[in-house]
């Protein structure tokens, strides 16, 4: 379903998911009036303990479902794998944005890489890998090195291994458990940058400003606004986000990881929600990417993404979220935590932004 | 009782009220990974709803409060009308900030003046009224026009007339109900402004830039930062509010209001908690004065109080509201709505900060 007409304060958007984006999320649409119906399965879920509504069931419990749906004005969710016939069911009784098309596209990389491909954008060489007959084949096509990844619920590195020089086969195939899959030729890039965009019922695109990123053990350890890239290639990530997110006919916030190679820009990835790489919004900018993903859900105006301070977002993982004392009295540090109980290793347990006044 | 530690993260502070006061406390606490407790009277109370818990009481019902104390980590609160007594038994169980000795004097206009005059800080001039023979001595002393005030539970224009030339004695003394009251001469004065400034219990002590007031109808229709006072006035009024805060021994976030008068600063009234001419801050500064006052009250490093951005905070009164569609549409315009269903004449519905790029 579309969206009639835009959702007043007062109305209720349902998410699914209650980890810390839904959390974010939930006080984005907060300040706006707005009420939030978190559908989780996990019981301590972050999000509960901020929002009006939750319920606690499986992705899959299409009666929880039906309830949830008749219950909210509109709804979205926090992470791209959403089973499909979640998606569609929710679609056929209630707003879904981003729609369940979208989620078909992004939750499949060989999918999502051959649309991209598609708009005459720029990716890594890829070819299709069914079994070690056509892994062979690819790596004749691409070369070595090259990364070996599941076609689908991959993140955070899980699902995908490296080829090099004398990886084997039969080993490579093995390691990502001889599932679906897709060979992507090794990018040498300079700099991993991403940007985050969002688009509106009526059409309407805004994008934040290219932010640069660092990855530790394939998860982000720092975001940086700006990113050191020249203003041509961020005008161009900036085309490249409007051109992705027109042909989806996408609604709400993405975020687009890019690779950028002399002056060239690959994409890498699209994640079809707010965005880690884009939690510095929220003390760079005066509409978060949170706020503007629950005004596109909603049909609210697009707010302005201008950045009023320079910052540098850096994740607390597992137990350096226990730095909170010393990390909240450095002056310009805006420290958030997601209200986890247990700081498991790795664990994003919050992050922090230090702001300083905008240099250009 | 005094704070023993910095409550960590995961702990659970109890708020008294639950309007927007404490529904945008909550929001800063939940970023903070705080959890909050909300105790008020009012089922429909705008904070339950982004509040983990929540008790609907009186606050005179000292079973709740009680319980509601052996809850909480910490308890503050959100208006200043809080009972004695309650305050009283709530700081006698856990540990309350600002403390019940503060309300004592914030409650009283004529122990308030008393007190701060008593610091050397200049404010009208004033006397005590009992009767109509009072007042009419008062009258003698300071002189038409003044104001004559309730010594309690006056806010927002409730419980004050104004005496000119030709306004009979009893007839203001029926005006405000016959009861307690103070005579304070009018202030012809050129500004209002306010100052919002924090203490921790470890004696530290920050203020935010002096914000420049216009009420209309005796409500606060709009505050700006930067206030056009000089450079002098506005150290003045950061001094003026360390005095008094450190006099009380204060923990947490205060307004203080002041008449500008030529190069002189009149002392008007203490808010002891968040105020509206603070609000502001949230869209002005990286750590906004809710994040400020849970820091002071829970025991963390104050934030710091700089300015990223000029701002103009006007409130939505009524049907202001109604115009979320509009406003939202404003680039540079952060919409904040409280979350109220209905929408009185006057009644604060939501605020709006006009934020620019900070000029000097």
């Amino acid at each position: 379903m579309k969206l009639a007409r835009p959702l007043p304060p007062g109305s209720t958007i349902g998410i699914l998911g209650g980890g810390q984006l839904a959390r974010m999320l939930a006080l984005a649409a907060a300040r706006m009036g707005i009420d939030c119906h978190i559908y989780a399965p996990e019981v301590d879920s972050p999000a509960f303990s901020v929002s009006a509504h939750h319920t606690v069931a499986s992705y899959t419990d299409f009666c929880a479902l039906a309830e949830f749906a008749a219950n909210v004005d509109a709804i979205t969710y926090e992470f791209e794998n959403v089973p499909g016939e979640t998606a569609e069911f929710l679609g056929r009784r209630s707003v879904l944005a981003p729609s369940a098309s979208v989620l078909k596209i992004a939750q499949d990389r060989l999918v999502e890489k051959t649309f991209i491909s598609s708009l005459g954008i720029e990716v890594a060489l890829f070819a299709a890998v069914d079994d070690e007959r056509s892994l062979e084949k690819a790596l004749t096509l691409i070369g070595r090195p090259s990364i070996l990844k599941t076609r689908r619920l991959g993140y955070d590195g899980k699902g995908q291994t490296r080829i090099d020089a004398t990886t084997g086969v039969a080993l490579a195939w093995r390691d990502i458990g001889k599932t679906p899959a897709i060979l992507e030729g090794f990018v040498p890039f300079e700099t991993e940058v991403s940007i985050i965009a969002a688009r509106g019922w009526d059409g309407a695109l805004v994008s934040y400003d290219v932010t640069q990123n660092e990855h530790e053990n394939h998860v982000l350890r720092r975001s940086t606004v700006p990113a050191r890239i020249s203003a041509a290639m961020a005008e161009e990530a900036s085309r490249i986000a409007a051109k992705i997110i027109a042909a989806l006919g996408y609604v709400g916030v993405i975020g687009i990881e890019m690779f950028a190679l002399g002056n060239r820009l690959l994409v890498n990835e699209l994640a079809p929600r707010v965005h880690n790489s884009g939690h510095w919004t929220m003390d760079g900018c005066t509409v978060s990417q949170f706020e503007q993903h629950v005004r596109a859900v909603c049909g609210w105006p697009l707010g302005s993404t201008e950045r009023h301070s320079d910052a540098t977002m850096t994740n607390l993982l597992g137990d350096e979220a226990d730095e909170w004392e010393r990390l909240s009295g450095e002056a310009g540090t805006a420290v958030h935590l997601y209200g986890k109980h247990l700081a498991r290793p790795g664990r994003k347990m919050g992050h922090i932004n230090r702001v300083t006044p905008r240099q250009a």
